[in-house]
């Protein structure tokens, strides 16, 4: 079975963007994973079709109503297994780790939060799991979704023409990947490190590592840690 | 003037994607910021347009040539001040820091990555700076390059409506934000706290400080500990 993808979103006109391309784009023209949205809109009720308030408590920017939302989430998941993500900046931070195991699912449920934030009941409600690209703000949570969707795409079955090439990057073994080089030889005086042309694999494995843990180091001493 | 942003890329289609709408979009319509893209295909001498090579050494994947890439980015930056960033994975994480001190330059040229790697070579002669937006891998530079636009975007003088909404967010004190609610007073039986709707604006100060430190600690402790 396909894995299937449904976003909740304000802007479902941003969907697929970038995923309609390359690895992504093809990979769904093949019927290997599937993308739908949901317009959270169209679960307001009022004749303004209201999405958002002001926050409890005073403040800046408007909340997205947990009664509209939980409508919306409702909608798309019932009797339905997929685990439910909300992007946002609060939340945990994605790995590698986490990205292979819901690539390991059947699909993904994505809230995208617009506004100052989504009221605190329908994220506990509904059990939305926080989760974070990374340490800055974005203006919503799709760019977050596509990003998400596309670190997920690229790792499910048959997607990689190249099954080995997901093994040997960054993350994978706890390290960030060594440099690369390719042709010409000498490129503005600089030549390609004499040890890759040696045809000693056992040297140019041993480089390789040695690389990955020195720029590991250097880089994100915080990876060696744990 | 204007934000410049000029993308490095293989897959110019991809451009402007989610940043043509919502946010991002209004402030490209207003002149507020600009985007263009440079096929690095159109840097290929031979008559295939190759852009790639396989790595020196051995292994899978193909790695971008140094001589096409960097005429692209010579074609791209000639008297040009703005930092030259290439997305991968093995870059320096991206903070909310950074994405202000890049928002408070003339612009920026983003180079994306594809395929196993860039040589390094070009990445050492053309001096750019290697970002990385979270510890997972992407198909490519592209989504990558994206995510960071919006959150540029975003803190450029004049594009949020409310520019109070941007200093009281996830990472500008270091910490995350705390909960958010709205209307209606009671959801499936949860009330909002009883002290945001207290009235007292010293208490609701206080419990907002309390929650943002224990979520912070609950999720991120390693944000507390810098």
């Amino acid at each position: 079975m396909a894995f299937r993808a449904t976003v909740l979103t304000l802007y479902p006109e941003m969907f697929p963007g970038h995923l309609g391309y390359s690895l992504a784009g093809k990979a769904m023209e093949r019927g290997q994973w599937s993308l739908d949205t949901v317009q959270i809109r169209d679960f307001a009720t009022d004749k303004h079709r209201t999405v958002d308030d002001t926050p409890a408590g005073g403040g800046a920017g408007m909340v997205l109503k947990p009664d509209v939302l939980a409508r919306a989430i409702d909608s798309a998941s019932q009797n339905d297994s997929r685990p439910r993500l909300l992007m946002s900046p609060r939340g945990k931070p994605l790995t590698q780790e986490r990205v292979r195991e819901l690539a390991s699912g059947n699909g993904i449920i994505i809230v995208c939060g617009r506004f100052e934030g989504v009221d605190q009941r329908v994220i506990d409600a509904r059990e939305l799991e926080e989760v974070s690209i990374g340490d800055y703000v974005l203006s919503g949570g799709e760019p977050a979704a596509l990003t998400v969707l596309d670190a997920i795409v690229r790792v499910l079955p048959g997607v990689m023409g190249n099954d080995l090439s997901g093994q040997h990057e960054s993350f994978e073994a706890g390290l960030l990947e060594h440099p690369h080089y390719t042709r010409p030889q000498e490129w503005e005086g600089h030549k390609i490190p004499a040890v890759l042309t040696s045809g000693n694999h056992g040297a140019i494995d041993e480089w390789r590592r040695e690389q990955a843990l020195e720029l590991t180091r250097a880089r994100r001493p915080d990876l060696l840690e744990e």
